[in-house]
């Protein structure tokens, strides 16, 4: 049903619950920036020659209840079979609480990355705990806060063993053959751009160096990488390669499964330097592949070569621990292209699941599960080789390896028929691997497959493996896994860490280029859904007709949007979309014979991420000026380096609408001028929110986008993840999409290969954004677009008196975001954007994005869901503060300001006061209302002095006393 | 999976999450209570008398997926068609930001019945937006808070038209014929035993007192009771009516449908003097009957015979305004024989989700529902006319009554194979109604089993009704319904009411009797599922198998555990539970022509429901003394009452343990003397919790129970309600338990009648229990009653130096909870149990039970899911105070104190302080974690205050400016 009161009338009734405000407010909102209508606004705003001349043609569905109709009968058209499969993905029981009050609960997943620490306390506790699991299972020191999946990780491994071992640089990565066979296909694509040379091999007997050249072929080598257990089950023990392999001066990783480390000597302590691996079977659902929190762990020394994020414990202003993300400086957006890793997203809300589920079994607990699965697997070993079935013999956790030669099709069928799936490995052998959910059901189907006779029952029992297998060594000795092991527990410590932050659920976050939009509860729904949550990523087609029907959906619809011809849903964050988007260019060149076109254009104003995606896909980043008054390209220093560059030219990566935040009208130059040149156009979607419907990348000149599903469409960011970075491209370009292994419909059969673990990357929440595209239709999509640019504009037009708007465009207009400048205001008062940004937090707001894209400046993305009310309360809020800035400003002393001070807690409200400044006007300025207050649980934190004592895993509860 | 680590080995693992304490704490706790084992300790503190000799036979399933996959398979034995068969129950849409918000999450659902105002102020915020809604869309000065369900808020409105009418005491009340037959059945029920007699006729062409006098046979008339819209869908102006009742001395209700009064004359403008009815279809799904948010509103001057409860606005310490119960004087708690009404237990948390409905469709979204469903409706009609079917022809909303003589059935079975249910009323004709998810392609097939051409379109337009039906004014004109129509700011209004509260999820609620425990997730999963939440309450038997056979179940196992022999699972409140045991002790006696017994005992202590029930069920209530010292039953005395009503003893109520917490050893012969007289025994069974697995009412000799799911079975309290109340009984009183007249299965042929509206009262809600039950199995659930035993046990021996525990019975022993007797502290120091509770407050704690049953005590009932830890923080808090009570004893002055100004608030912290305590002290004390603090959003409540200026619906939003 169409709700005329809340929408102009061909508007979906959803368009009025996903955007802010009603049409009312926004005949207001207009008059106030002083455009007619919102026609008038976009035509003003978005430049002629590249606006979209053709509509998109997607239907909206009648009403929310509609689509969650048509989702139930997606799920319906899937098939969940008992999954036996393993390689890397186990059935799992996701603790109801945790389901409910963690994945379900807006608290968490419409929190923002937490690097505004001091409104992160909470998840930044659980990402520790996160790290103390998987520091304390693998027996290394320093674990970062999750990375995007296993595969990922291992490619993430074999760069970091290459930047830290001082082996030849024509040394080659030493992989055993028993790796899961998508790790090995992700750590080839990485690896070729780069010049890696990945040799693969049997290391099972290499316990020398001798032995470890021979295996190499000769050739030096920097690294060793093993699974453990391996692709066979196998678990052996590798203190004698590793050995050999440090005393070649190569590192050694260990792709390692928590679940049998719980009963296994830990990787660390058999000389592992680096573990890498998935916590997906901690409670997370298989979801067809993702999203879960891949991890990695080093030993001491390497700690600040790790990829991705990390959470380490530092102090605030009153000396109290708190937590913050450590070592900054190594990531992306401030090394750029000599970054350690182009990751910027982690996958945060997933390890904080798994991060629970360690929390809520408890060591004790986790034990008694791992054990439970391996008596399953050995009853089953047991029944299968008394009724002469050939079980591969070798210590194992969970996998068996079965030799059925030239009758591994006719088991796994008759699996199926049993209803198991099973997984042929080859035609000779059948891999059964057991979980936490396993039933002695299920292993009298697998035997009946197998033509044996079922385990009659399973005995609990310890491993009866060698002594050097066997894990002595204690772990999640922390208080924290031990207290809260019922319910009413762990519910309470779930709600008490989710008080601490402050999501979406509280008000606006109003980041810049983050485009923090509702994440709308019907969108939600269908993810826990056991048709979608609970398929394994290799399952076969024909039970995974739903989900596949759901991704073809919204490949079109993607392309319907962006105007380009084909979409890869594989790459599980913006960052690999973009690594994506640039292999297809650069593969492309190559298919043309092109291959000697390796330099990729970069404006100085880009994010970080461009610059790193472009060295990890082999280019050369040649960096182009951007205009300092505007903002904007330099056209004429782009002219100079396309010229330098015409003959090696690959690319040039643009975002658009800019970063600074602005249509430029000279982007359809800007492409022709590329393409002139023979290099390829690539439009950063980061902004894509400013486009939809209005303008189609595809269209007016670009090659390749990659898209951020987590922003423009409504995949939640979850506290940092998951992301989800689809790529797009045109026609040209489609060949070279990424594939997968073991899926031949995940992409082109010329693709550059996978570049995640799961052929559909994050499958799992893609119906998230599907529900959106569905819910709005055509015209709902390109209102939201036309309302984000319209709160945009009226921030800025409210705050133009007092913070200058640094770039704007035609008519003084901004895109969807703007940027306020600080920088002479804080030369008059010494009051910086940093003060600013945690002065917000006692008005109840997180910060706008800081010093992005220019230092000293925050940039403001209210989205088209924030409504009159909360844009005013945040102007409001800006504009006092403005005045306390003047304040500060006029009494000479910016260190002792309400600002300098902000955030201010609770606590402190208590105790002495000995500042200029009142109490009331610390805690409780104008505008706020006592009853909705948000209290931070800690002062301004020290991010510095973190990083000079480097904490990486929980804290003793002694640390927290006063 | 059985978890060795926590728990001993024949416990099932759900038990170690219930369950709070660890084995190790166990140890440790019966140390401190001088006890060597659970079974030293129940053995000491249960007379032997009554422990139960046979064990129950529940068997426990394997773990809480199974117990998921099992509810799994009974819901798809049920069969969700479309619902168009009316009668008061609605599809209807709940939006799912209400759904994941309030109804799945613990900070609304766990929250307790709002006494403690201070720190319930977000749901009596949410009530007081429901009686706004009752009280503008009825026309009515007044709503209450919820009542049970429409039925039950008739007979309600039944008698307080014969308490608030002069008409003669033989005077009869009217009910037009065409009202909701399950309405009438439990009028009729109701007025049995008070002596009412209900003439049922016509009221259609009553227009004066002389046409009234006619239908009323002659009699004096003292209430009038009309349905709008009517059974058959006709809307009538009743105004004549309303004038020719009002001219007899009779009172007016109007159950009416508050989706109809958006476009319908509001009852209050026609004359109506009360409204009742239902808000299920304001968001509330069907769920096979309930629970549902009855409500009743009433014309200025009757506001204080309201039954139930009212939400009003006070004002806080500091003069801010603040809600609390209004007028709870008038009460059962307070008033016992002579309350107006028995109900304790309002429908919290349906009446939030229906309040919330409306705040987020506002006055125009509302409105615009209703047209939609109006258009339909019509558009159907003209569908049926045009293809020669007879439709009643008459003024409607949303039903049609079409004629088809002697072919109802055919018809009926016509739809229902297209589908769809309608309802055969008679044999001649079929009603049709419409709701808000009907769509063209359901008027489609329902005009194929009429045989007649689909609808082509529907076009919406405003009703073809006479003026005089037409509604006219404004309804929903506060802010707060226009203020939350987008999901960000529904989402954010949620949550910011729901931080205001103080539910389970942040800490204990020790309240004595009420039993507060967990609510676990996997318990609560199934409830929302479309195959129990989408299920008419008369839908035929067949699609109904899943629900019915969990109904069965769950009464074997309520049997099982009580050692009764039938249980009926209809009442929807503790309160309805008891007036149905009593009801079938009536109908045993008469049925044995025994119809002069109608004595009740009841000891002085009991709860005052007790005896508002005896009245109700037609009883003459009679006083037992109970011990000064012990707190017992004074058998003296009940010998001398026994032998005094020998001749007229219907029965004697008690509740067992006592509801001093203790086991008495005289129950024994208490029941026996009472069978020797005659008389009945009825054990309340508030107090269940202390015998699930030890002792079994029904084998000790009492005849009937009623039990309360609501605290002993896990349903979540709701922030007051929904509860359930079954009735459960010895084989004699078997066949006069509560039955149904639109539903054979629902209770013996011989049954009392209806005391629910819906045949299995709050049926939807039902898997909660079933789920607790099945996942604790005879073992656990035995466990969890000697835990809770347990628990109480250790508070009381941590307190008892601090504090005098009031009863105890062998051994010193208590039994669930225990009674800390303040009044020699209030003596000596002035000091109170108010200040205590809302100390407690400002320690994170919800106070104990205040002065039940005994006036200057607070009892406290930890349950047995509160851990070690959390009943350490409460002993300590406690013990904190006591200090504190010393103190402001040795000052003199407990006006000043501490615990006078308890609960501070945030607000009060950041401004002047001119208090002799520091802030520190008011809101850190000692133990608190100001991580965790919770903060109160009022100072203490002024609750007579608010009685004498009574404001029930929401103040206008300058009320709360500074």
């Amino acid at each position: 049903m169409t709700d005329t009161t809340l929408n102009s009338p061909q508007l979906p009734a959803f368009a009025g619950r996903h955007i802010g405000p009603s049409d009312d407010d926004i005949v207001e909102m207009l008059a106030t920036i002083g455009r007619s209508s919102i026609d008038d606004l976009t035509h003003t705003a978005i430049p002629a020659a590249i606006r979209a001349t053709s509509t998109m043609s997607i239907t909206a569905a009648d009403s929310e209840s509609a689509v969650v109709a048509e989702l139930r009968t997606l799920a319906a058209r899937n098939q969940v079979l008992t999954s036996m499969i393993g390689l890397g993905y186990y059935g799992t029981i996701t603790p109801a609480v945790i389901q409910r009050n963690v994945l379900e609960n807006p608290a968490w997943y419409t929190a923002y990355t937490p690097y505004q620490p001091e409104i992160s306390q909470g998840r930044l506790e659980a990402l520790l705990n996160f790290q103390t699991v998987v520091s304390d299972l693998t027996g290394l020191t320093t674990a970062g806060a999750s990375l995007l999946d296993e595969a990922t990780a291992a490619a993430e491994a074999m760069t970091l063993m290459r930047r830290s071992s001082k082996a030849a640089a024509d040394a080659v990565l030493l992989v055993d053959e028993a790796v899961f066979p998508q790790t090995l296909a992700v750590m080839r694509t990485r690896a070729l751009p780069l010049g890696i040379e990945i040799v693969v091999t049997d290391l099972s007997d290499v316990t020398s160096g001798e032995e470890l050249e021979v295996a190499a072929g000769g050739r030096a080598v920097f690294g060793v990488l093993v699974q453990y257990p391996d692709l066979h089950g196998r678990l052996r023990d590798h203190r004698a390669l590793a050995d050999a392999a440090h005393g070649s001066g190569a590192l050694v990783t260990a792709a390692a499964d928590l679940m049998a480390l719980t009963l296994a000597t830990a990787p660390g302590e058999w000389g592992a330097d680096i573990a890498i691996g998935t916590t997906q079977r901690f409670g997370v659902p298989m979801a067809f592949g993702g999203p879960h929190a891949g991890y990695m762990s080093v030993r001491q020394g390497l700690e600040r070569t790790l990829p991705g994020r990390l959470v380490g414990v530092s102090v605030d202003a009153t000396g109290a621990p708190a937590y913050r993300l450590a070592l900054q400086t190594r990531e992306q957006h401030i090394r750029r292209e000599k970054a350690t890793s182009n990751i910027c997203t982690a996958q945060v809300l997933l390890a904080v699941m798994a991060s629970m589920y360690a929390v809520y079994h408890g060591p004790r607990g986790l034990r008694a599960i791992a054990l439970n699965i391996h008596a399953h697997a050995t009853s089953l070993a047991n029944a299968l080789r008394a009724g002469g079935v050939d079980v591969e013999e070798h210590d194992r956790f969970d996998t068996l390896s079965v030799k059925v030669p030239g009758r591994a099709a006719e088991v796994t069928e008759a699996a199926l028929a049993e209803g198991v799936n099973v997984w042929p490995a080859g035609d000779d052998t059948v891999l059964v691997s057991v979980d936490e959910t396993t039933t002695l059901a299920d292993l009298e189907k697998v035997a009946r497959a197998f033509g044996a006779d079922a385990p009659s029952k399973v005995q609990v029992a310890e491993p009866a493996w060698g002594e050097a297998l066997r894990r002595t060594s204690e772990y999640l000795t922390h208080p924290v896994f031990s207290s809260h092991h019922s319910e009413t527990a762990m519910l309470r410590y779930l709600r008490r860490l989710s008080d601490r932050d402050f999501a979406l659920d509280r008000g606006m976050i109003p980041l810049g280029s983050c485009t923090m939009k509702l994440n709308a509860t019907t969108e939600m729904l269908a993810i826990t859904w056991p048709e979608f949550a609970h398929l394994h990523p290799f399952a076969p087609l024909d039970q995974t007709v739903g989900i596949r029907t759901l991704v073809d959906q919204l490949e079109q619809w993607l392309c319907d949007i962006t105007g380009y011809d084909a979409v890869s849903l594989q790459p599980n964050a913006g960052s690999q979309g973009e690594f994506a988007g640039l292999l297809a260019i650069a593969a492309y060149h190559r298919s043309r014979g092109d291959a000697e076109r390796n330099v990729c254009l970069i404006p100085a104003s880009a994010h970080g991420t461009n610059a790193a995606s472009a060295v990890m896909a082999g280019m050369k980043v040649v960096v182009v000026k951007t205009d300092v008054i505007t903002g904007n390209v330099d056209m004429d220093d782009l002219k100079a380096k396309v010229e330098e560059h015409r003959d090696d030219l690959a690319a040039i990566m643009v975002t658009y609408p800019s970063t600074h935040g602005v249509f430029e009208d000279t982007i359809s130059d800007l492409c022709a001028m590329v393409h002139d040149a023979g290099g390829q156009v690539y439009v950063d979607g980061a902004n894509l929110n400013a486009m939809v419907g209005l303008a189609q990348p595809g269209r007016f000149g670009a090659d390749v986008s990659h898209l951020n599903l987590h922003k423009t469409f409504c995949i939640p960011h979850g506290g940092g993840g998951p992301g989800v970075g689809p790529v797009a491209c045109r026609e040209h370009l489609a060949p070279f999409l990424p594939n997968h292994p073991l899926d031949v419909e995940a992409g082109p059969e010329t693709g550059v290969g996978p570049i995640s673990a799961a052929p559909y990357g994050s499958a799992g929440i893609l119906p998230i954004s599907w529900a959106y595209v569905r819910l709005m239709g055509a015209a709902g999509l390109r209102r939201a677009t036309e309302v984000a640019v319209l709160n945009a504009n009226y921030v800025a037009a409210r705050l133009r008196d007092h913070y200058p708007v640094l770039y704007s465009g035609e008519g003084g207009l901004v895109a969807h975001e703007c940027i306020l400048d600080v920088r002479p205001l804080t030369k008059d008062t010494g009051v910086t954007v940093d003060d600013i940004a945690k002065r917000l937090i006692d008005y109840g707001f997180h910060a706008p994005t800081m010093s992005f894209p220019v230092a000293g400046t925050l940039m403001v993305e209210p989205t088209e869901s924030e409504d009159k009310v909360e844009l005013d309360r945040f102007c409001d809020a800006m504009i006092a503060i403005r005045g306390e800035i003047t304040e500060a400003g006029a009494s000479g002393n910016a260190a002792t300001s309400v600002l300098r001070g902000a955030p201010h807690t609770a606590v402190s409200l208590a105790g002495e006061w000995d500042v200029a400044y009142s109490r009331q006007e610390a805690a409780f300025p104008k505008g706020v209302d006592p009853l909705a207050k948000y209290w931070p649980p800690v002062r301004r934190i020290d991010g510095a002095y973190g990083d000079r004592h480097l904490v990486c895993s929980c804290p003793p509860p002694e640390a927290f006393e006063d």
